[in-house]
């Protein structure tokens, strides 16, 4: 089959790049003092046996992130970087995850930890693994690549076979001389991403004295002795020869064979590969890249995905012969000092030139172009490769356990220093990024449906939820939804079930609300728009209003919505009742952007380090906002007597809005436990009433340490908010946060625990 | 109490006028020769032991509306009017509703139908007031006028009070005051609205040869002769007097006591006015208005309202003694010639001055001044009373049973002028209109929560339901909506589930989009908006589009939103599948604007036929939108060889659009019955895979003379919508009209038949 006339045939070239893309990275736990840890898998992450992204491997200390397949190399790096959060913010303060793939400080090969599950066959498994290579090399540690062609470009390659086998065959004629020429070329690879030039002394004394390109590649590294008796040149002997080894004891099972390109298809038997084809190639060879805090770069990422299109696209195919050689290159370009330049230089060259031209025969995106120069370079400048960087480094830090300690903790500290985002998904909204972190977390099967619709899929279990905005479930109805949405029908369903909202009238017209102007001229009101955002358009009159200032009011609040409502004012503070499941699961006290005086700074100074704060930022991309210095805080200041210059008395607050909203700038408080049980026994049935499993309920409450009675009701309901925010209540700017995202995750599965 | 100086001194003026409205307008079943309809209370009113708004009175015969209280007499009248519509919508085709008080043919005495109820009290209720009276009196029909001040005004108007029994107190004095005054003073009410000058020969001889006012209000008329035994000076009073009448037997029960001036209070027995006070006050002595579809018209229930506030607002009040007199004067008035002066003239003008004082005084809107001229007019011209028109039409129509019969049939046939709309409710989607008249004809107790949010609120047998937009209601989830409202991610759990979807990519910038053009410059495509309104920036290529018409069209699709879509175009005719609870319900095929020549008309003619039906309107007022005659049209026809002016062959069919919306004068044909039963069945499985209960799917079927098999499936669903519109499947061209909102009823109520 001439694979490339094939696809040129069909046109297929612009669906080539197009695929499927996963990485399995492995990286060792490790204390602060570089020994490998010894605690058990994170209780955080649950169920292991269920968790389809955090796994352990061959140690209890191993861990082994998971991507789902991704469309595209991006998609790949948002999730590989959101597990990296995830794991960072999960595993015990005093670790991190070692960031070489030789490993930390080892302990005796009898105390190397193994994993800890309820199935006793992994167990006796791992076991036999330990037998026969010994533990410490099963501690060694690397990257899978995962790829496979896009599902449109698979149809349209096989759309004309004449018989299902036929099709088949196509399929895996693609992914063997993929992976044939890929274990012919992998040497080059090994030159340019080979990180693993020293170990530590607990690992092994074997070849110490020297530097390598990568230990890990190399015979002193993890891999079978006998790649060489499995065939690429056919489905059928591939799949003889690896049921042969298991046959004669050689491999106890399948899955121990550990080739650097495995043929994936359905299920785990490689049988199957005959039946159904193959899906995806698993590529094992790279080492763990110390200087990435994800451990493989989006250009190596980038530089892999071409190199394995080149594979196919190239003319020359490779013989078993030349697979030999190949691997016997590999081991030789594993052995290299990292300062020499590569004894297949040439080749090498000719390799990066086949690879120009897939480049601009599938007319591939500048990224790929910069990948290769860059791969160009290094073969030129041995001193550039990843080996050789590392080598120098390791002098300058001191010793090869200093530098691992001090990349690791950098890449820890990265994960907190915004613990209110998920790396990869800082676009979404961050009620959606908590969720997902929790979701990752709990080994909840998820997909990102759409981001800029916040849609998310999850699945545990078997069991299907879908989440859009964080907390719009299937647990709510969509008349719910629209109830809360108007708040008319809310104040009307509230009122006729017994609650307390307030006295009001809703308006279509500024003429009609003009004539009822006498309804309001001798209590306080509020004026506003019947559908708010951000407390646009809102008037509030703590004395009757006169007409002219209705008016002003009635217009202002005309400008944001067709209607608007006149309601009773009620003085007292506004509480946000979080109700989830029928339980108040936060409450928050709210206050208009401020700051309190130290009897030597200006305010301009105070608002300076209030906004210093980890959680203020700026667009809603943090919990809280920064505190703006605007025309409105000026006017503000200015009618307190001060301006951004004056300097406060200790203790005395000043405030700059008037408005509580946190989008100004507004201070939050967590009230969860002091708020009397009557408050939230109300919140939860008016939720009730309102048919209702999640909602933001406001509360005007004049005096929280009256409890409310059914006789004396101390709270007034101004809003049920379908959509409330959770992330304020994560991240508060006093009192303890409230992880609401983690509640919903436990009212769509409730086995979780 | 002086009442006036107590609204006065609370400034309650503005409160006053406000208040709650409520008309029971009874009205004889009547066959089309103007005889006694003998049939049963139509059964398409289902339990009538539910049933809130249509029941029937004495006789099986006579139908009474009730209208539940409403906040304005604007509303008032849109539930009136309303009522009417299902009422006249539901009766036997042969039958109308006769709209004069005095009855239409009578049969013999002994033939006139008791109600038939399953309640035997009611039964033998209506048989001892047949005995009686007479059966015959009790089909005189006539309206009775319910009214309350406001909650607002009332609470406001006894806060003060220091006790319970004194807030009860200012209660019942007000309408008590209302009462006695209206007792009083009611004569010029007979005056104005009296409209059963004459009786048919079938009721009775007496009072024969000659007209009067109003028969119902004379003692020829339907009332008790003991109303002067009823106190009106105190509750107490009141209560004592008519037990008292009960315990004596005059009265077999409290109800049985008509007074013109009925206090109302909590549940049945009058007992409880003195614990609970008067809620409202029914006022009984008005007659039917023949000349007014609904019995009494607006302006007379806006002066009713003046002269009832106005006999709250006036310094007089009415001792027992001038009560009588009243009394004796409405009788009076009543029997009194049609045409002559009334005997009382000189009080009416000054009663009329009192009411003008009242309308200024409480700053009432201008419709009430005409009213006031108005009546001020008739007083002055007898011959513009109702009775005396009447009788003048009586001389014109031959006889008083031909008048009946006209006008009668006329209110019918209003109702099915626009079968489509619910007249007082014509500015709510036609979706929500079918839905309210429906529930209003299946007796769901009813609230219109928000016109312009199309919210209503039904209830039945204590079961609380709310629906917005016709059929979003509490059976579906939230997130079933926004699933649907997002077409990746519907297609995306279609297509996981097994069902055809178009394959498609999305895009999220022009670049984007323009950069994958290689994927689809070789097979037909569709670039749409990821959300799209009525077709707009839609391009279809029927062949792969050349690279400046594809960037031409996402251009047009980035105009309507900040996504789009690029999908395979699959050729076939398009269907709309309605799922209401698991099950297809209707099935409609739509078809562009087009017209079929008759080998003589033009095309512009055509149109101008076409558009001439019934259910052709403009901007959705009607199932079906008229054909325009704009430039798309004029193009459509000129690229098929034609002008507006060309005449068509017979038989030629030609196109005035490309797209096949209804919005645009397209087509409708429904298929529910001739849909190939695999179709509906694949409909149903991805509205159950979508995890909804009721959805618009758009499915392409290229052959529907072919079953679709799982091996070949026969369809692809392009589509599926949230809040299908239902009225379009009501109100069909060619097939059978489907009632779409009679399902949504039944799945929320399955208890209704």
């Amino acid at each position: 089959m001439n694979l490339k006339q094939m696809i040129k045939d069909r046109q297929l070239e612009p669906y080539m790049h197009k695929g499927s893309f996963g990485i399995e990275k492995e990286g060792l736990r490790t204390t602060s003092q570089g020994e490998l840890a010894m605690t058990g898998h994170p209780e955080g992450f649950g169920d292991r046996s269920h968790h389809p992204y955090v796994q352990t491997d061959f140690s209890e200390s191993q861990l082994e992130l998971v991507t789902p397949p991704q469309e595209s190399l991006n998609q790949q790096y948002q999730w590989l970087s959101a597990l990296h959060d995830v794991v960072n913010r999960t595993i015990d303060s005093e670790e991190i995850v070692w960031p070489f793939s030789m490993p930390c400080i080892l302990p005796a090969e009898s105390d190397i930890p193994i994993i800890k599950v309820s199935n006793q066959g992994e167990i006796e498994y791992r076991k036999q693994l330990a037998a026969k290579y010994g533990k410490k090399k099963q501690m060694i540690s690397g990257v899978h690549f995962n790829f496979s062609f896009s599902e449109a470009f698979i149809e349209a390659f096989i759309k004309d076979a004449r018989q299902e086998s036929e099709a088949i065959d196509r399929c895996n004629a693609l992914y063997l001389k993929m992976s044939r020429n890929f274990l012919r070329n992998q040497w080059l690879l090994t030159y340019l991403f080979g990180a693993s030039p020293v170990s530590h002394a607990s690992y092994s004394s074997e070849g110490e004295g020297r530097y390598y390109r990568s230990i890990r590649n190399s015979p002193m590294g993890y891999h079978n002795a006998f790649s060489n008796r499995v065939s690429y040149q056919s489905v059928e002997g591939y799949v003889k020869d690896i049921e042969t080894l298991v046959t004669e004891d050689v491999l106890t099972e399948e899955r121990e064979y550990y080739g650097s390109a495995r043929l994936r298809g359905k299920g785990k038997a490689v049988k199957n590969l005959m039946k159904y084809g193959t899906r995806y190639v698993e590529f094992r060879s790279f080492d763990l890249n110390p200087y990435e805090r994800l451990g493989f770069s989006y250009e190596q990422s980038l530089l892999t995905h071409l190199f394995l299109l080149t594979m196919v696209w190239m003319d020359k195919d490779s013989s078993s012969e030349e697979i030999k050689r190949g691997e016997k290159m590999n081991r030789e370009t594993a052995l290299e000092d990292p300062f020499s330049l590569s004894a297949f230089k040439d080749e090498g060259a000719q390799l990066l030139n086949e690879m120009q031209k897939t480049l601009k025969d599938l007319n591939l995106p500048a990224a790929y172009q910069e990948a290769v120069d860059s791969a160009r370079e290094q073969l030129l400048s041995p001193e550039k490769t990843l080996s050789a960087r590392i080598v120098k480094d390791l002098g300058k830090e001191g010793s090869f356990i200093q530098l691992g300690l001090r990349l690791g903790m950098n890449y820890k500290e990265h994960a907190f220093e915004k613990p209110f985002l998920l790396t990869g998904f800082e676009d979404m909204e961050m009620s959606t990024q908590l969720l997902l972190s929790d979701a990752l977390k709990s080994g909840l099967e998820t997909t990102v449906l759409d981001v800029s619709d916040q849609f998310l899929k999850f699945e545990y279990m078997g069991k299907v939820e879908y989440v859009k905005n964080g907390n719009m479930t299937s647990h709510d109805s969509t008349i719910s939804h629209w109830i809360m949405a108007n708040k008319t029908v809310t104040k009307n369903i509230l009122k006729r079930a017994g609650y307390q909202v307030p006295r009001g009238e809703e308006f279509a017209s500024v003429e009609s609300a003009l004539s009822q102007y006498p309804l309001f001229n001798s209590r306080p009101v509020v004026v506003k728009p019947k559908t708010t955002n951000y407390g646009l358009g809102i008037s509030i009159f703590r004395q009757p209003p006169t007409y002219s200032n209705y008016a002003e009011a009635c217009r202002l609040a005309f400008e944001e919505d067709g209607s608007i409502l006149v309601e009773d004012y009620i003085e007292g503070t506004e509480y946000r009742f979080v109700v989830i499941d029928d339980k108040v699961e936060a409450v928050l006290l709210r206050e208009p952007a401020n700051v309190i005086g130290d009897g030597s700074r200006t305010v301009a100074e105070l608002i300076q380090e209030k906004n210093s704060h980890p959680y203020r930022g700026e667009k809603h991309r943090a919990p809280l906002e920064k505190i703006k210095m605007g025309e409105i805080e000026q006017l503000m200041l200015k009618e307190q007597g001060f301006q951004f210059d004056s300097v406060l008395e200790k203790g005395q607050r000043v405030f700059l809005r008037e408005n509580s909203n946190i989008s100004t700038g507004g201070d939050s408080t967590d009230m969860t436990d002091t708020m009397h049980e009557s408050y939230k026994q109300a919140a939860v049935e008016m939720a009730q009433a309102l048919g209702v499993k999640v909602t933001g309920l406001d509360l005007i409450i004049p005096d929280i340490t009256q409890p409310s009675t059914e006789e004396k009701p101390g709270y007034v309901t101004i809003e049920a908010n379908f959509n409330p925010a959770m992330h304020m209540h994560a991240f508060v700017q006093k009192g303890t946060g409230r992880n609401l995202t983690e509640k919903v995750i436990r009212m769509l599965y409730p086995s979780i625990k």
